[in-house]
């Protein structure tokens, strides 16, 4: 079905990128092919990209971590001349609905954010090396690199000229980390990014837009110096074969169903829901973590977070209208710890070290969803360690208690584990379960007091850790109530009211993107002087510029 | 000119609140007439509040600060039976303008802002005693206090049916302050904003939407002693005689522009600009704190504010096609650091606390209005302590270097003082200063080195004080081409990129209501689930619900 977005792809069938690999340093090359977009109506002229593109930058920076573990610097360039990259396709932008529009920037903001935390997570630092016009979402691919180089010629320049241009704000980052990651200070960021032509040479470096300038001549010299100097400098350990990510093993349904390995997805479009099944492991975890890597992407763990990972993706973005996700696990929940235990017990593994972090990224897509969000913890579940921290990523859990009439499965209980104090930071910096107990340490603590305990329904609700915990005789009534009731409010409100309440307390760069900025994104991408028929967006390349309703509200 | 909002009033004036004064305990009752709306179209039942009946609020706040210093403990509550306050009025929403709604937000957020900071502020507590219905922006009244006291019957209970009700959000702080003041549990705030009845009884505290529950037969009693208890804990002083507010000195033009005695506001509506000049201190400050409130509402600092304050609110509503205010000065530096002076040496004494916490609170009016803010530093001009604050409020600033042509005044300057260094703090808790040199503490530093010299154009710039210093030939074109080129952006993408960028770094839960919140708020307010013809805030009152585009984005 052409009309699927598939979020899996591999290097045989990239269209846009490739990799030089060269020991420890990784050259990544944008080359963007103009015929080869998503959809139809648009050429990605000047290594401008789109969802396709991104699709791929994607599946690079995850295959770099765990197929290419030797990599510790990676260099971001252009493969064409003059043009670094001119950011996303306006034109598609233009043509696109507004749902598209927020989830592409969305995804484009997972996966920025993704090789930006490469260098704490896994030893791995981006550079971006600038030559030529870097504008837009290019110099946001720029800024969420560790260090920015920028040639010093005529023609190179960094630029963020969305509001002049085009009426929008460079979302995907760009405000956001123009002040807060560079430290550009404000009044230099309202020139930045009211000037359509950008800033180049010396006064780049001046603002700190960019690390460094560097002469023309000597550029790719010194691009090559610098990635040596910071593979050197690297602590990571040296690791020299990496594990293969096959393919996927999945069957999609014609109602939007998928069948994964351990994952499985069951799509009712008229009651606007889908369920996401997470099954246990089949057995026993390998003795030790040569064991692991022999099991290569067939390992459980990993495994799971990719099937998982999959299916977050294919649900926001090619079935918008269930507004619900259920989240639901079956299994032994000791036999998940046990698989935890050994990534936790060796998180200096390098393998173990990417997994753990891989899960991180995930539960991190699950926390930005803007679907509404309930885990059941049924008989016979498994939310041990970090499939618990599910239960906090939702907006709501709902626990069985005690036994069900007919049903044999083991009584439900949820296990916390240590990896729930401290392995799987929210964008906030704190835990799961620190945001939840938001100002009340004392209920953190004595969660943590708990650990490794299987604890049934009446426990776990004394210790907040669900929702509600319900009986045989209330369980299916106050859930299809609260599905029911959930289906018929407005997506909208939903969205904005999420948005708020799962973020309590500090606010980090990373939620200052997806929150403020992208917030008033959205509102810019409703408004008329961006998207209506005499808009900015609208009237790119027509040689007319936007015509505005002037009034500020 | 019916057509122009006028934030000025008196108690002389009220029509929906009246304060009864008994010694430190003030009880402030909300008693809207039906019939005082400030717009036609619909009637302000159930103590439903709109812009007109925030203005008397605001007064209050304002009036009771300074000319009731006695008052520690307000009580607010309602003067009707059955309801204390069923929010904003609905029928008012539905009908205004986007442009009116985002402002009639904004300006109830200030006004919550300021009675929430009084305790800390100037040692006034608000307690809100709840009998009734408490709803929507009703409650959004009573997080704003200090203390939530709620009586137990079968018709009292706090409620946010914003999302299932008009598909819009508790956006006057509500989810914000749920989450990060209350520290209400996510999913138990999940709940609660999707319930239309709301929580009343035991589980309202349980799950600390109130601070109490009273029993209805001992509510009244119980509140009058617990507004002693608190009154008797205050480390207020006891000041037993405040200063009178009068009358402002003002006249409105034709065209916009407004004379007051020490602010003068000009529009010109086609280009798009209001010009906003402060004018310094006609002489020496008093010689001490006796004579300061000897002058009362006359003195310098305490009418300047009160006239700019006005202003500011005045080309909010007033004036929205002005995109751009420019902010001059005009006066003596010296005299206006004397003035500044009397009240940082007496910062103990209730009325130099009052009058440096309302600069606080006018110049984060200036931090989050949207419009494009620019500063001139020219010659003549008084940018010395508070007044330089202005300068870090705005977006951009210019500065006259050298001496101009036939230009006589003094030589441009700028001079730091304490008050620049932790007096006057932003949203974000961080001082203009900081925020400005986010992540270099080392120019704080410095620039708190230079405190007490006249500092002009070069060493202004060397210190990053301004954006930008131009001499004679260059001033007059490049403020033209600026304001001309700002005149000709969106104003939605300006809104949007300066509300990014004045906030760097740190958030707090005013930032967060005022950026994440009001963000959100804003991209519903947009969209058709809410405001299109099928969408639930027109259809409120009609029996039917709101019909729904069911996509999530």
């Amino acid at each position: 079905m052409a009309d699927r977005i598939d979020f899996e792809t591999d290097p045989s069938r990239y269209r846009h990128w490739r990799v030089e690999y060269d020991g420890p340093v990784a050259n990544l090359i944008m080359d963007v092919d103009e015929t080869g977009g998503l959809f139809d109506g648009y050429e990605l002229k000047l290594n401008s990209y789109d969802l396709g593109v991104d699709i791929e930058l994607n599946d690079i920076v995850q295959r770099m971590r765990f197929e290419h573990p030797e990599v510790k610097v990676v260099v971001m360039q252009s493969g064409k001349d003059k043009v670094f990259c001119a950011g996303a396709n306006i034109r598609m932008l233009g043509g696109a609905a507004h749902s598209h529009k927020v989830n592409f920037c969305k995804f484009t903001n997972e996966t920025r954010n993704a090789f930006e935390a490469a260098e704490a997570d896994s030893g791995q630092k981006y550079i971006a090396a600038v030559k030529g016009a870097c504008a837009g979402g290019g110099y946001e691919l720029a800024l969420a690199c560790n260090h920015i180089m920028l040639t010093d010629d005529a023609t190179s320049s960094v630029a963020l000229p969305e509001v002049p241009l085009l009426a929008v704000l460079p979302g995907t980052g760009g405000l956001t980390r123009v002040t807060d990651k560079r430290k550009v200070r404000r009044d230099r960021a309202d020139i930045f990014c009211s000037t359509e032509e950008g800033v180049r040479g010396k006064r780049a470096a001046d603002w700190k837009l960019v690390d460094e300038v560097v002469p023309n001549s000597k550029f790719d010299e010194t691009v090559v110096a610098r990635a040596r100097e910071f593979a050197a400098a690297s602590d990571k350990s040296d690791v020299t074969k990496g594990i293969e990510l096959g393919p996927l093993d999945r069957s999609f349904g014609e109602d939007g169903s998928v069948t994964y390995s351990l994952v499985e997805v069951m799509v009712d479009r008229s009651a606007r829901t889908a369920t996401i099944t997470l099954n246990g492991p089949e057995g026993d975890a390998p003795a030790d973590m040569a064991g692991f890597e022999g099991q290569g992407d067939l390992a459980w763990m990993l495994r799971l977070c990719r099937e998982l990972e999959d299916a977050i993706l294919h649900l926001r973005l090619n079935e918008m209208g269930c507004g619900l996700w259920v989240f639901r696990t079956q299994g032994d929940p000791a036999l998940v710890q046990a698989h935890e235990s050994l990534l936790m017990s060796n998180a200096d593994h390098w393998l173990a070290r990417e997994v753990l972090a891989y899960w991180k990224r995930t539960l991190k897509r699950v926390d930005v969803t803007s679907r509404s969000l309930v885990a059941l913890v049924e008989h016979g579940s498994c939310y041990a360690g970090f499939l618990a921290e599910l239960l906090w990523s939702v907006d709501r859990s709902y626990m069985m208690e005690d036994e069900f009439d007919g049903d044999n499965r083991p009584i439900a209980t949820i296990t916390l584990t240590e990896a729930n104090f401290g392995q799987f930071h929210m964008g906030n910096d704190l835990t799961r379960l620190q945001t939840r107990f938001y100002g009340d340490d004392d209920a953190v603590e004595k969660a943590a007091e708990a650990k490794g305990e299987a604890l049934e329904a009446e426990d776990a609700d004394e210790l907040g850790l669900v929702t509600m915990i319900l009986d045989d005789i209330d369980w299916e009534d106050e859930i299809r109530i609260f599905m029911e009731e959930r289906a018929s409010f407005s997506p909208d409100a939903m969205t904005g009211m999420e948005a708020n309440l799962r973020f309590s307390g500090p606010e980090t760069m990373e939620t200052r993107i997806f929150g403020r900025l992208t917030a008033w994104q959205n509102w810019i991408f409703n408004r008329p002087n961006a998207v209506g028929a005499e808009g900015a967006l609208q009237r790119y390349g027509t040689g007319r510029r936007g015509e505005y309703n002037m009034e500020r509200v």
